[in-house]
């Protein structure tokens, strides 16, 4: 998965919003066939610029090969709607700023893709625009993280998985990798050591290697680096200790994904299909890009339908019931709601996210609330605020990868909304 | 597409069976990377030679790009089930041979992967293996045909298409080709005259060309050649005259395709969705493999699963209705049922099938009972017999191609299971 490095201003001065960046209006891949120059194709390096990634993003399966996570046969569970009118007119004061923002201004200030509103388990708000609809389904980007780690707890939990144990006693490929005397506890919270550089616009960051060799296009004829995911990973080297800081890097999560294939001997979509997805009456399949020999994209691979991906989070909510059916063993789900080191977090110079923390690929806002969230480049969220029995799943397009850019207009209006709904039941 | 010019036997001399074929057994794509030796990837020219196709036809969505045929979010409507243990020993005489076979013979002879029969609409008979289950799809191969002649056939009700029109009427882009003056019935019969071999067993044939048009991949660096599906058909030569004879032409679909995505402005992914698969209870989303710019291979991208198979084939049974609501115009089944010209059929050298026709992309047995069926290469069938009041949804993996060589152990055995619930309702 390669990032865009897109300011909301390009080449020729136009300052795109919202409205005039909607894939709809500007028409790609609309037509048999489209306009030549409406085409995006995955081999020719646009369909990840600013606009074209607002239709990439509910697209990916037909620019790359992909795996389903299966719904299996069970019947889908339906929300309940209750929608609250007055819910875009709730106000909050980005952060740095003076004036206040509604709600529904804020929908388009963050190129909102498709945004839900749960309280007590039944949708309140619910609104669509771009590439998404209620059918389609969204890349959820490093949203996938948190499914990857949830479903790292639960093999803890089982004890197939020790935290405590070494990487390589798990993968002996790794063993001489970064990866290899680091502990399962530490791939899970990301506090390895390593020389991996996630920094998009440095064309030297590792970050690079690690996408060509999870690209599944064929390698080009002088290409002698490694050749999938796993290959990429066994290369990675250390830098500093493990266990000292919190570093957000993407291969710990591929790692996670390797450990889980190998003590389950099953591929990563058809554990996250068993334990989860054929649990809680998901409405469609989701899927995964995979990389040539069809390992899953554990760090970001994840395509899911909107409703499916509020599903996931109230089931959380729950403590890991769906419809008073346990799913996830809740010792899985507080283990992640205890949070991770603060002080491992506070060397990670997230200067905006204070007094987070991050535990098993989640982050934990530790606010009053107790609100823990999955995040994604471009806008990607999924927010659980037990406190105001709250679940807001957001897909984005966001022209700034880093949720730096919208986090100002984001955080403070998710718990503007809490404080509505709190306000609203007593 | 491309289709294996394989042998039951291979160059180690190993004489193929469904047994020892099994890819479960082979282990094809099986840990976490799978053994070198185990990789199927789809650069690497393996992927559809016998015995990995095996594999493959239930995996091509982790090959190449695709674009999926929602259900929507309708719920899917079962089948019933009332299994009647007698059919594994209904016997038939294979065609050419003076020995009975059994039905359950006749499973592993033809190298199903699954079957399914249905009798007045319940499943009477279910089997799988191989790489097939009820939760995953399998390629139709040219099963796709009849979805997209079926869908040419409602266009034509609806008045979107006039089947005395040129093509070339709706396609100007195909004016100077071989496609530009023949009608909308001449291509939906397939009784074009055009320049085209697809006999893959010959390098220079035609069908080579539409498949480098129509791979996915980046083409290489020399490459001239047209680059998408429709660029191809503009260039195909017309030889002999249209509307005299049948020729079995897979590029006659995709021009099919393409007219339904001229004249509804849809991709054929999305017509096939809106008009027939959120209709019929189906269970799964079915997938389209596609080209470079997404256009859904209309001669034989379809991936489905064997429920949804017989599903479809049930609808067209009962005339249009699914659960007694109409889907399909009554108009495009009886279009299709009363057969093509036997004339024209008769002249194109299908000897085993004296007396049938093909119409709409539906091969017309013209038998007793009034049989008709969708076939694809490599096994994969859809019998439909009014009489036996019977649909058989049956996909394979036979290392031959061509039906001719299954059809021997096929079509008599669908008869004599006919006959046996004929019986059985007296």
């Amino acid at each position: 998965m390669i990032t865009a490095q897109n300011t909301p201003q390009d080449s020729n001065n136009i300052t795109w919003t919202a409205e005039n960046s909607n894939p709809n209006l500007l028409g790609w891949m609309k037509g048999s066939p489209p306009a030549p120059d409406k085409i995006i194709r995955f081999d020719n390096g646009t369909y990840f610029q600013f606009p074209q990634m607002r239709w990439t993003v509910c697209h990916f399966e037909q620019l790359m090969p992909t795996k389903s996570v299966s719904r299996q046969l069970f019947a889908a569970v339906p929300f309940e709607k209750n929608e609250l009118s007055g819910i875009d007119e709730v106000t909050f004061i980005p952060w740095g700023e003076t004036e206040p923002m509604t709600w529904k201004q804020s929908f388009n200030a963050n190129f909102t893709d498709g945004i839900i509103v749960l309280h007590r388990g039944k949708i309140v708000y619910e609104n669509y625009s771009g590439c998404l609809t209620p059918t389609n389904r969204h890349a959820a980007m490093s949203l996938t993280k948190s499914f990857v780690g949830l479903l790292g707890e639960m093999l803890v939990v089982e004890n197939k998985l020790d935290e405590n144990k070494l990487i390589k006693d798990y993968i002996p490929e790794l063993g001489k990798s970064a990866f290899g005397d680091a502990t399962v506890r530490q791939v899970l919270d990301m506090t390895t050591g390593l020389d991996y550089s996630e920094d998009y616009a440095d064309p030297n960051a590792e970050v690079w290697q690690h996408a060509a060799a999870g690209n599944p296009l064929p390698k080009p004829k002088d290409y002698t680096g490694p050749r999938t995911y796993f290959e990429y990973l066994e290369t990675v080297q250390k830098k500093g200790e493990h266990g000292e800081a919190f570093g957000y890097k993407t291969i710990n999560t591929d790692v996670l994904g390797w450990l889980i294939s190998r003590v389950t001997g099953e591929p990563l979509t058809e554990v996250l299909s068993e334990k989860i997805w054929s649990k809680i009456g998901a409405e469609m399949d989701a899927f995964f890009t995979v990389d040539s020999i069809g390992t899953p994209f554990a760090g970001g691979g994840l395509n899911v339908g909107l409703h499916d991906l509020a599903r996931f989070g109230q089931m959380i909510l729950n403590g890991g019931t769906f419809n008073s059916q346990r799913v996830v063993p809740e010792a899985a789900i507080s283990t992640i709601r205890k949070g991770g080191d603060l002080q491992a977090f506070a060397k990670s110079g997230y200067t905006s996210l204070k007094g987070w923390s991050y535990r098993s690929m989640w982050w934990i806002t530790n606010n009053k609330n107790g609100a823990f969230m999955a995040r994604g480049v471009h806008g990607q969220s999924l927010y659980i605020d037990p406190e105001a029995d709250m679940v807001i799943a957001r897909f984005a397009s966001n022209p700034v990868a880093g949720n730096a850019a919208n986090d100002p207009t984001t955080l403070p209006a998710y718990q503007a909304v809490a404080d509505y709904l709190i306000e609203m039941d007593k």
